[in-house]
């Protein structure tokens, strides 16, 4: 696959500012955010939603749960960094974390 | 909840030999393996059948996944180590990914 650029630091924070609680991870290149629901039910319907959507953009999240907890990080592997695509995802993780 | 007692290193070793691929963590007492598939739909529908499963037993891998790969580790918090719990959810995990 063709590689492409991260976005610059300054796109990059003020699309976080849009976001809710995700951290930049420097050393990876990544978003970062850890999501708490009331049960395993909660944080597995979020995963549901979360897991058409990767699939239907075709990227994909890395991510950790254990019952109520859903750790999750974002990064472009063919730019090496986070694109639109992460923002454009973390925002959607958001929304269905409502 | 009242403590229940891990298994003892003998069940634990025959249980596990009816396992596939699984490693058992002494430091974390914890049954783990990596699952990997050929995408991530055919991970996720695995996932999907542990996760119904999960809720059935009311007990929860910890688990990790990145597009085809699922990281699982199984242990009983109540036990603080390994319970027929685990190794029955060891178990289905394998007849899920067979």
């Amino acid at each position: 696959m063709t590689k492409i650029s991260p976005m610059d630091e300054a796109s990059r924070l003020t699309l976080m500012k849009a976001l809710s609680g995700w951290d930049y991870d420097s050393a990876e290149g990544a978003l970062t955010k850890s999501f708490r629901f009331k049960n395993f039910s909660e944080a597995w319907a979020f995963m549901s939603r979360v897991a058409l959507l990767a699939e239907k953009m075709d990227h994909h999240p890395e991510w950790f749960n254990v019952y109520s907890r859903v750790d999750v990080k974002l990064t472009t592997h063919d730019a090496d960094g986070v694109t639109e695509r992460d923002t454009d995802m973390a925002a959607a993780m958001d929304r269905f974390a409502g």
